[in-house]
Formats: structure tokens, sequence, C-alpha cells
């Protein structure tokens, strides 16, 4: 049999928005597609052409489809307010909140009083929130029942709610006293016997998040509940919203995004539309502290002035052991890092992990010191016409500076970003220019020290 | 109103476990966790008490515990072949088939020839894939129905295998082929009335990604759809798996994670249990390769010897203008190699993204290059005693060089992941080396070189 080429939906919905269907026909065929082929046609049509579309499709599809644009608030200004206010309220509340945020603050003020008083009241309750708590991240799309229904009851209710909110795979139960009371899988409900009560397929003891907790401190164990959605209560414990596991994919891929920008220097995550002037700013705070601090190390370096003077040779290699115990605190870096935020580490788990970056620093840092041993002092003795003897002395040095730099960049990589991390400093953020000015001044140190002390005070090979 | 304190569940259920009830009682007291919950109480048990629990949860219920367990293979072996086998069929087929590749081979044959037919040929079908195809990753646990049932019957068979298949938010339909003919919402199925027809609430341009796919290349669109499932169908349009959003945070994450791990330089993302062995396996890869490079530029530096034995106190600033562009490089890396990953960019893109960031390169050089032509000139004026004109002409080679290796640092740093990229390799691990290394030759032969020029040829000023 041969194989099926797959379709391109998005070519397929062009040509049907494009098409001289009637309104009716139109509807009929869009609705076989998915909202995110449809939004990703809906980005290629013209103004005019979205236009037309927006009355034909009606608010509650519009704001289906906006759910998957990455910015409506461009296409929803191409609605007048009273058209935006209706798609507004179809909306999710937390995507209604993110599309208000990027409006100016007259047309927001204009479109929450324009709004039913169920949506507004969600939308000002997400706005109430910080960008870092859970309470801003939730939704109010969600399915609640009380405890006192029958199996039947809760069926007829669910029936009746999933018409407004499609977050069902859960279904939340709340006592008398409006106080969250546990929650349903779907499933269960679905499957279960007509004489069942209710209490029995009720999880009571359900993971829950408080509405003021940090995203960042509780994402890992969201997570780890694997949910479609986990419910957001306040301290008194009513349930005012649901984080959905679409809302964990973007919050992973950010927070995972960040640090790997920050690892990177780059104070926050770049994308292909942004500014020159955007992106000068999120790079050149790192760049500045660098500089800064590389003066310092400048400075450093300058005392072995006289050092180079009298065996220009050594510096060659400065660039190697610097840019070698550079890579190696990274490494180091990265590791602790992604173990910090992914793990509550113990006091002995710390011990334990330093002590392993320190030996592995070691072990790597003993190898590739014997080859540069080996191979340096060949390159010298030979292409730098030195005496043998005088060639594997300062490939000497090289090796065990190399080695030493390994293994306090491992020890630096490692120390840093926990102390950073035990004071409440993001450790992706503060470490990085802190690590490569230490490890430089740790590898010029050492490496110019042990030339100075070997080759010129012991020796007396050269001067 | 008093904030009620957050409960633990982990440790309530650790006291049930270990309190003296009976089986009923234990089991209706569990229930009302969460399967997360008592995976982690799981873990903290002794194996003893473990071996208690496991004939009172049954072996469906253990099969779903181990779902949250990340490496269930230890636990696996505390049960016998027979107990093993019944859990592993209970298991969704990948989580069974990530179980399987965990242990020895003869086991492995043992358990699989023990599975009833159906799972043990969901096994035989996932482990057929690579582990980078979208087959690998898929779960048989879906519902899916003839396009013929009329809504009613529809209902009635999701209930029948609602009971074996818990993702159930989405429900697919095949035709009388047995191939892939759509999709419908549960909630459609649920809110539909009695007359309406299977074929309306059917979306029959759905998405799906087909078996053989690359994950990496799926990864973006599947997480577009922001569906609970996506079906993946082969060539010949037969349904037989679902990606579900849980795998799917999973992956992003591992992504994500091995995103970062590469560009600090690991081969592989590590965690905090890893021997000291498998740490130095995933880093002396790059460690090597670093160290041969660097002795290229060692042997560049080399041709500067002369110089710096002339005016020394130029080489304390080698370090200075090698972070710098070291920084920037791996910024103007970051930042490409996640654009090539989210996004297809077109020719007229790319060089957009190279302009912009020789853009961004070549400001903040002008700007770096100004501070460090006036600090560093003061500081080498009044600190190193030099004469002014003297130390100011040494502080513009550095400024001046700083810029120019910024701005070739910004052109290498996005050129050489997109070179990888067009070519097929991931650019993520290539990039990094090779940047370092082009870097480090640019800044070092465009600084001494300026040196070399101004300070000995030009000016005249030492010698």
């Amino acid at each position: 049999m041969e194989t099926t080429r797959k379709p391109n939906y998005v070519e397929e919905l062009l040509e049907i928005f494009r098409s001289p269907l009637s309104a009716e026909e139109l509807r009929d065929q869009i609705s076989d597609y998915h909202e995110s082929d449809i939004a990703d046609a809906f980005e290629q049509l013209s103004v005019e052409e979205r236009k037309k579309l927006y009355p034909l499709l009606g608010a509650e599809w519009v704001a289906e489809i906006f759910s998957y644009i990455e910015d409506p608030d461009e296409y929803l200004q191409e609605l007048n307010l009273d058209q935006a206010a209706k798609v507004l309220s179809f909306m999710d509340s937390d995507d209604a909140v993110d599309v208000l945020d990027e409006l100016d603050d007259s047309t927001q003020e204009k479109l929450v009083g324009m709004l039913d008083e169920e949506s507004s009241h969600d939308i000002k309750m997400i706005q109430s929130y910080e960008d870092d708590e859970v309470g801003s991240l939730m939704t109010t799309n969600f399915v609640v029942i009380h405890d006192t229904l029958t199996i039947r009851q809760a069926m007829r209710e669910l029936i009746r709610q999933a018409g407004e909110n499609d977050n069902i795979s859960t279904v939340y139960v709340i006592d008398k006293d409006n106080r969250f009371y546990g929650a349903i899988d779907l499933k269960d409900l679905i499957i279960a016997r007509e004489g069942t009560l209710l209490d029995d397929i009720v999880s009571t003891s359900y993971p829950y998040v408080t509405d003021h907790e940090k995203i960042d401190d509780c994402i890992e164990q969201i997570k780890d509940y694997a949910e479609d959605s986990i419910p957001v209560l306040t301290g008194e414990k009513e349930l005012i919203g649901v984080i959905t596991s679409q809302d964990l994919v973007e919050v992973v891929d950010d927070a995972m995004g960040e640090d790997y920008a920050k690892l990177a220097g780059l104070t926050a995550e770049e994308d292909l539309e942004e500014t020159t002037k955007e992106s000068m700013k999120k790079r050149l705070p790192w760049l500045m502290i660098l500089l800064i601090l590389g003066l310092g190390v400048s400075s450093v370096v300058g005392i072995f002035e006289t050092v180079v003077a009298v065996i220009p040779v050594v510096m060659c290699f400065q660039s190697l052991i610097l840019d070698m115990a550079g890579n190696v605190g990274t490494q180091s870096l990265a590791v602790t890092i992604r173990v910090l935020v992914d793990e509550n580490l113990t006091g002995k788990q710390k011990v334990h992990l330093v002590i392993k970056e320190m030996r592995v620093g070691l072990l790597n840092g003993l190898f590739l010191g014997t080859l540069a041993f080996i191979f340096i002092g060949l390159y010298v003795w030979i292409f730098k016409q030195n005496p043998a003897p005088h060639a594997f002395v300062i490939s000497g040095c090289v090796g065990l500076a190399l080695m030493i730099a390994m293994v306090i960049s491992s020890l630096v990589g490692t120390l840093i970003p926990m102390f950073f991390h035990k004071i409440n400093v993001d450790p992706a953020v503060a470490s990085g220019p802190l690590i490569t000015t230490v490890n430089d001044l740790v590898a010029v140190v050492t490496y110019y020290g042990l030339v100075w002390i070997l080759l010129i005070h012991v020796l007396h090979l050269v001067g």
C-alpha cells in the first residue's frame, strides 16, 4: 500500500476561507479542523479577509481561535469595542488577562467595563496576583459540584457546565460551606454504577496549590501529579481556579528557557521579533559586569608581567588554561543549577555533590593535564626550538596548572550557585560572571605562579 | 479566618501504611489520595513493608502507582515474575517498555512471554521504533469507536472502554476499513443531544503525527495543538496510538534540558545519582576537543611572542578581550539555537537574524570598547606609570580590539549554528568548542595585531 502524504491543513483552510461558499457551508467545513490550524490560517489572511470572517464565526469561536494565537491583541484591535468585549468574555480568564495586559490602559478599562459580571470578576481576580504567584496563572474554566449530589445528579450537572467550561477531565467537589472537598476523575464518574455513592469516587486528599504560592516553588510538584488540572485554593480552602497541563507546558518551557538564557549570559530569553534595543538591554548588564571583573583579572595578570618578559613563550598557553577552566566551571554550574532547581537537597546530598564534582574535575584534570604535558612539551621542544628539559618543565607547568585549575573550577562552579541558592538569589543569574572571574584569577595565578617558582626561582633555567 | 496549613499527604500515607488497619479499611483510606503521593510514600517504605502491600493493593493499583515512580524497575524486582507480569500488563504500554528496557534480557523475555496477547503485542510494537521516533513515545491507552455509531451507542462504547483506558478526553473515530476518520472532543459527546449525528461532532481534519516521524521534528507542532492527546497513525492511516500531554511535558523538559546541557559543554544532562565515571564520560569529549583546539590557538598566540616581549603590559588585557568575545559569542549562540529549534526560518529571516546579531554586537562593542578605552587608559597611565599618550594608545588598542572581537563573535555565534543546522548536525552540540576557538583566534589576532601595528610599527613608541 502506498504511504499517504500528510495533508497541509493550513493551506486547505486558506482555500476554504477564500472560496465563494455560503456562511453556513463555510462554518460547516471549518468545523472539521482543529482551532490551532484555523489560527495559523487566520494569521495568513489579510485584515479585510479577517474582518469579513469575524461576524461569520461568532464571538465564541473567535475566542477559541484566539487562544491558539501568540499575540491575539493585534487581532482583537481589528474588532470594534463591542465585538472585542464579547470575544474576551468567551476567552479563558487567564488568556483574557494576557490580552488585556497588552492593550493601553484606557482601552483596557473600557473593555473590562463592558464585560459581563462573571468575566470581569474573574479577570480582576487574576490580575490581582503578582506575576510569580500561582493565582496569575490559573483559569476559572472548570467544573465544580456539591458533595451532596447523587451520581446521576452529578452527571447532569457536568453536562450542564460542560457547555461553558472545557476542562472537564477532573470534576471538583465543594462542601456546603463552599470549601474544597475533593476531586473526581471524570472517568470514574462516567463508569460509576447508578447506586454508587458520590463519596466513594471522590479523592478527598487531592493535591492542590494555594493562590499566593510562588510558581517556581510548586511547579515540580504539579508536574509530578501529571494531571490535566490541579485546583488552586485560597488560604481558607475556597476553590477559585485550576492550573491546566497546557499552562504547565508553557511554564516548564519558559522556566527552562529562562535558565538556558541566563546560563548564556542573557537576562531573559529573546526571540526573533525583538528590536536591537531590547536585545541590547538584555545582554549589556552581563557584559558590563564581566568587563569590570575582567579589569580586576587584568590587574592581577599585571603582577606577572616580569615573568612573561623573561620567558615570553609561556603566554601562549594562557588562553588554553583559561578556556579549559572556564568550560569546566560552566559544566559544574549547569549540573548544580539543574540539581538545585529539580530537587530539595539535604546538607548531606550537597556535600556529596561538591565532592563528586571535585572528583570529576580531578580525574578529568589528571587526564587532560597529562595530555597537555606530553603534547605541549613536544611542541615547545620541536617547533619552538627550546631545549628538551626546558620545554618539558614549561609543559609541566601548563599540565599542573591545568589540573589545579580544573579542580578549583569544579569546586567554584558548585559552591557559588549553592551559595546564591542559599541566600535566595537566582543562581543562574548571579553565578556566571563571578565563576568566570574566580576561575580566571585562579588559573592565571596558578599558572604564572608555577612558572615563576619553577622556572625562574628553583631551576634558574632562564634569566 | 485563619489560614489552614497545607497537609503533608506523604506523611499521612506513611502513617496509614504503618497502622494496624484491616485490608479493607486501608484500601478505603488510601483511595482518597493521589497516586503520585502514594508513590512518594511507597518509596519511603522498607522492602518488607512494600512486599506486604503489593498483594493488598492488587496489580492494577500497583501499576498505576508505578507510573508515578521514576525508576519502577527496582520495585518491580521486589515482586515474583507472576505478579510482575500482571502489573506490567496494567501499565501504559510506553511505561511498560521503559521498565522492561531496564531489566536484563532474560527477565525481559520471560516477562513478555507471560503477558496477555494484547499487552505483549503493544509492547513489541512500541519497542520496534527507534528512540527518536514518535512511535517509541506513544501509548495504546485510548478510546476508539467506529464512525457508524449513534451518539447513544458512542457514549455506551466510551463507558465500556473507559474502564481500561484512561485517556478519554478525546474519543478517536475510525472508518469501516479501520482507517483514522477523525476525533471527538469528549465534551462535545457529553453535551450532544440525542438526535445529533455523530458526524456533526467529529473533526475529520484532525491533526495527527505518523509513527516514524522524528520526535524533534513534530514536538513544537504537537505543543501548538495544546491537546490532551494527539493520534499517531501509520503511513496507511491506521490509528495505532496516542501521544499524551503528560508525555509531552516530559519530552519538552528533556529537550530543553539537553539543549541546556549541551550549551554548557556536556554531552547529555546529568543528575545527582550519576557515578563519577558516567559524569566523566559526558564531560570529557568536549574538554578533549577544546584542548586540541586550544593548542591551535596557543600556536597562533606564539606568533606574537615578540610583541609581548617588547611591551609586556599588553598581555594583561588578553584575558579580558577573550572573555568578552566568548561571552558575546555564547549569547548569540544561545539566541540562534532557540530560534532555530522553535521556528522554521526562511532565508530572509536568517539574514535578518545575522544582521541583527551583528548590530547588537557592534553597538554593545562601541559602548564597552569606549568604556575600556577610558578606564584602561587611566589604569595604565596612573597605576602602571606609563606616559599618558602611551597609555591611551594601549587602551585604544584594547577598546578597538574589544569592539571588533564582539562584532565578529556575534557573527560567528550566529553563522556557525546555522551552518550546523543546515547540514543536519545538532548545533547545540557542535557549535560551542568551534565558536570558542574561532573567537579566541579572532580576538588574539586582532588585539596583538593592532598593538603590533600601532605601537611598534606606526608610532615607534617602544623598542
